[in-house]
C-alpha cells in the first residue's frame, strides 16, 4: 500500500511532532470544528468503544486517541475518505485500537450492533442539500459539507442506534440548527445534557454550536461558558490557541 | 382606592425620576430576569398590541412602554398583585394603553381572543412545581417562582394561542430548560429565531436564556453575543448597567 496519493500529504495534527494525518485539499482537510468537538466531548479514559460517524480523514479518531485507552471506530461513507483515515491509523501505530470502516452510517446495524458504544461522536455535513446544480463542482467537497448521503435525522438515529443506554452522544453543528438538533436529539432518546457555543470574535454572534447528550438521560441542560476564537486582531485567544496546539 | 398598602413601597424603575413601580418584598418584587426581557423582546414602535403573561406586579409592561407606544395588557393570576399592577399604570398616568388583568393565562381566549397580539412576552414560573411540603411558606412568592398555576406548556400554548401568526414570542427562562422550551416552541409552532444566554460572571456557566420566536416562521436560529452581569469585583459590566440603568 503506498503510504499517499499524489494530491495528498501528510500533515502535523496539531503542534505535536509524533502524530500524522494525511489530508488532501482536492478530497478533505480536516477543520477546526472537528478539533473543537474531540476536545469538548466526553470520552472514558482507561477503556471503552467509541464511534466516530461521518469521521471523514479521521481526524477525531486520531485527537481523541490523545485523550483515552478506548477502542475508536470511525465510519466515513467516502471510500477515497476511509482508505485515508486508515492509513493515517496505521501511520501513527494506531491499528491496535483504531480502526476505519467504509460504509454507510444508515447501515451499519449488523456489523457494529446496536447499544455497543460508549461514546458516539460525530462532525456531521452542515448544510440541507442543494439542488444537483448548486453542488460544489467536487463530489468529495459536496458530500462533506452537505446532506447529499445523510441528513441530520440520520445521523441522529445512528447515534441513538449505536450508543449504550446512558452513554453519550457529542456533535458540533451551526447553531443555526440548533432547533432541528434539540428536537431530533429528544425524539430519539438522547437528552441533551452540554451545550457550548463557540463566537469567532467578542460582539459577534454564535458561529458553531457543540452539545452532548445522554441517551435516556434526565432532562437538565448546562450551558458552558462561551468559547471565543479570535482576538479583535485576528490571533487566536489564549482559550482556542490551548485547544488547537493540544495544550489543554 | 389607596395608592399603596402597609407592605408596599414605591420604588424607581430602572434609574429614571419619571417612572415608579409598587412593589412588595411580601409578596412579590421584580428581577433581573424581567428587566433583561422587557430590553431583548422586539417590539413594534409606533403601535400595535402587546399580550405579558405572568406579568406580576406589571415591570414589563411598564418598561416597554418606554421603548413602544403600542396598548400593553398584563394577565396576573394573583390578584393581590393585579391589583398592585394596576395601581403602578395608574401611578404613571399610563392608563390609556396599559391595561392589567387578573386571570388565568389558560382561560383567556373569550377575554383577549386568539391571534390578536404582535408580540407576546413573559417572565414564567422556573421550578416545577415541588411536592406541597416544599412550597415556600409565602404562597405568594411560590406561585410566582413555581409551576403551581401553570406548567411551561400552558405558557407556551397561552403564547401561541393569542400571538398573530407571524407575531413574536418571547420568554425568559432558566438554560436548564432550554430543551423543554424548543420542544414546546417547535410543537406549538413558534419557531425559535433569537437566542441569548446571560451568564454571571466570566468562565461560569449560563444562568438565564433568553429567547424568541416567531408564530409559524420559518427554521434558522440566530445566537447573539453572550451577555455577562458582572465583572470578577461584583459590579456590573458596562452593557449589563446600560440595560439596567436604561441607557440603552
Amino acid at each position: 500500500m503506498k503510504a499517499i496519493n499524489d494530491d495528498e500529504r501528510i500533515d502535523y495534527l496539531l503542534a505535536e511532532d509524533d502524530m500524522h494525518i494525511i489530508q488532501s485539499p482536492e478530497v478533505f482537510s480536516f477543520s477546526l470544528d472537528a478539533v473543537l468537538l474531540a476536545h469538548f466531548a466526553y470520552v472514558p479514559i482507561k477503556k471503552g468503544n467509541i464511534l466516530d460517524l461521518c469521521t471523514g480523514n479521521g481526524v477525531i479518531p486520531l485527537l481523541l486517541s490523545r485523550r483515552t485507552n478506548a477502542s475508536i471506530t470511525g465510519v466515513e461513507i467516502q471510500e477515497r475518505l476511509a482508505d485515508m483515515a486508515q492509513r493515517s491509523v496505521e501511520l501513527n501505530g494506531l491499528g491496535d485500537r483504531l480502526s476505519m470502516i467504509h460504509g454507510d452510517l444508515k447501515e451499519m446495524k449488523t456489523e457494529l450492533g446496536h447499544s455497543a458504544f460508549d461514546v458516539v461522536t460525530c462532525n456531521p455535513p452542515y448544510f440541507r442539500s442543494p439542488a444537483k446544480t448548486e453542488h460544489n463542482a467536487n463530489a468529495h467537497l459536496t458530500a462533506a459539507r452537505h446532506e447529499v448521503y445523510c441528513t441530520l435525522e440520520d445521523v441522529v438515529k445512528a447515534c441513538k442506534l449505536h450508543v449504550r443506554p446512558g452513554g453519550k452522544v457529542a456533535m458540533v453543528h451551526r447553531p443555526d440548527r440548533l432547533v432541528d438538533i434539540i428536537a431530533l436529539f429528544r425524539q430519539h432518546r438522547i437528552e441533551p445534557k452540554r451545550i457550548q457555543f463557540v463566537y469567532p470574535k467578542y460582539g459577534r454572534d454564535a458561529n458553531m454550536l457543540l452539545i452532548e447528550g445522554t441517551r435516556d438521560g434526565k432532562p437538565g441542560l448546562a450551558t458552558l461558558p462561551p468559547l471565543y476564537i479570535y482576538h479583535e486582531d485576528n490571533t487566536y485567544t489564549k482559550e482556542a490557541e490551548g485547544i488547537i496546539y493540544g495544550k489543554q
